[in-house]
C-alpha cells in the first residue's frame, strides 16, 4: 500500500504560489479527504524550476505546477489554469465555482476576472516588487508599474461597489476568481510600495476582509510552512 | 425587421485586438451566417476605451471588448475570455476548442497555453514594443523585456518540436491556444524589436506558417481594415 498523495504541487510563499494552496484548502473543508496534496517547497533563488526534470513538468520554468497521480502523473501549469483544473474535477457541486455548461454566463464572468487579474494585476504587482527592490533605479519603470498598480486597485474598487465578490449573480458568489485577486491586495505589500493605504478603496478593503476571515486562508499559511 | 448583428466587438488591429477577428473568421468558415457580426474600431490614441460608455463594458478600460446582444447585451471583456465565450457559445462541434466535460485533460492544456501566452509572452511583446519604440532610453528595462521575449521563443520551440499544435491529443489539434499565440510571433515585428531571426526556432517558424495558411487569418485582416 503507498501512502503516496494524490496531488503534489510545487510550489513557493509568493502571490502565484499562494493561490492553489488557498484553493485546495478551502477545496478541503467542503469536500474533506478526497482533497489529497502535498506540497514542494521550491527554492527560486537556487534555480530548481529551470532544472530539466521541472522544465519536463512546466516548460516555462516557473512556480506554480501541479502533477495529477491519479491522471498519469498529468502535470498541469500556470496558477490560472490550476486553480481551474481543480474545480473541475473536484468542485463537483460549483461552491467555488460555475458550470460553463449550465451557467455558461457565470463562467464567463469568472473567466473574464481571471484572465483581468492574470495578465494585469497581478504583472503590475510583479513588476513594481521587482522595480522597487531592484539596486539599480530606474524611475521610468518603477513609476510605470506603480501608477498601473493604483489604477488597478481602481479597477477593483468600481467593480466590488454594491458588490461582494468579483463574479457570479446578484451581489457575487466567492469563487477562484476572488481567490486569484485577494493574494495581490496585502496591505503590508502595498505599503512597502507605497502604494494606498488600501483605506482608499472602501469596497476592496471590505471585501478582503470578508475573504481573509475564511478558514481556507489561514490553512494555507501553514501548509506552506 | 432589425439588421443588427448579434455580435459586436470593438478592437484595433493590434496584437491583443486581431485574435477575436480570427477566431470570428474561422468560426464563420465552419458554422457560416450564425457567426453573426460587426467590428467597431477603436481608436486608443484618442482614449475612447476610457470614455465612460466604455468603461461600463469594461472596467479596465481596454480593448477588445464584445457585446452578444442576443444575450440581454452581455459584456465580456479579457482577449482570451472573448475566445472562450464565443468558444462555449458557437463551438458546438469543438473544431477549434476542446469540450470540459468530456475532454477536461484536452481543455486543461488548452487553458494552461491560454494563460501561458496571455500573462508571460504577450506581457514580453507588449513591453518589448513598448521601450523599444519610447523615446526615453530605458536600457535596463528594454533589456530585461528583450530578454523574456527571446526565452518566451525557447518556450515555444521546445514545446513545438514534433507537435504541429500547442495543445491537444497526439502531435496537437488547431485551437484557440494557437490564435491566442500566433498574433505573437509574426517575423516583422520580431526583427523590428531585434529578436530572432525567427530561423532561430524552426518548430515556431513551421507552426506559424501553418497557422498563416488558413483563410481565416485573411479574412480577420480584411475585417480589421
Amino acid at each position: 500500500m503507498s501512502n503516496q498523495k494524490r496531488l503534489v504541487l510545487y510550489t513557493s510563499p509568493t502571490g502565484n504560489g499562494r493561490q492553489v494552496p488557498i484553493l485546495l484548502e478551502e477545496l478541503k473543508l467542503i469536500y474533506g479527504p478526497a482533497i489529497d496534496y502535498e506540497i514542494v517547497l521550491i527554492d527560486r533563488k537556487k534555480g530548481t524550476q529551470k532544472e530539466p526534470w521541472f522544465l519536463a513538468l512546466n516548460p516555462n520554468g516557473k512556480i506554480p505546477t501541479l502533477v495529477d497521480r491519479a491522471q498519469e502523473n498529468f502535470a498541469v501549469f500556470e496558477s490560472s489554469a490550476i486553480l481551474l483544473y481543480l474545480v473541475q474535477t473536484f468542485d463537483v457541486d460549483r461552491r467555488l465555482s460555475f458550470d460553463p455548461a449550465t451557467h455558461p454566463k457565470d463562467y464567463s464572468e469568472m473567466m473574464q476576472w481571471l484572465f483581468y487579474v492574470h495578465g494585469g494585476l497581478a504583472i503590475a504587482y510583479g513588476q513594481s516588487v521587482h522595480f522597487t527592490e531592484l539596486e539599480e533605479e530606474v524611475p521610468y519603470a518603477k513609476n510605470r508599474w506603480l501608477t498601473e498598480l493604483e489604477r488597478h486597485f481602481g479597477v477593483l474598487e468600481s467593480r466590488l461597489i454594491n458588490r461582494k465578490y468579483l463574479s457570479g449573480p446578484g451581489d457575487g458568489t466567492y469563487s477562484v476568481a476572488d481567490i486569484k485577486a485577494m493574494v495581490w491586495a496585502g496591505p503590508k505589500m502595498l505599503s512597502r510600495l507605497g502604494v494606498g493605504p488600501i483605506d482608499k478603496w472602501p469596497n476592496v478593503k471590505a471585501w478582503l476582509a470578508r475573504i481573509e476571515e475564511r478558514p481556507g486562508i489561514s490553512a494555507a499559511e501553514k501548509a506552506l510552512q
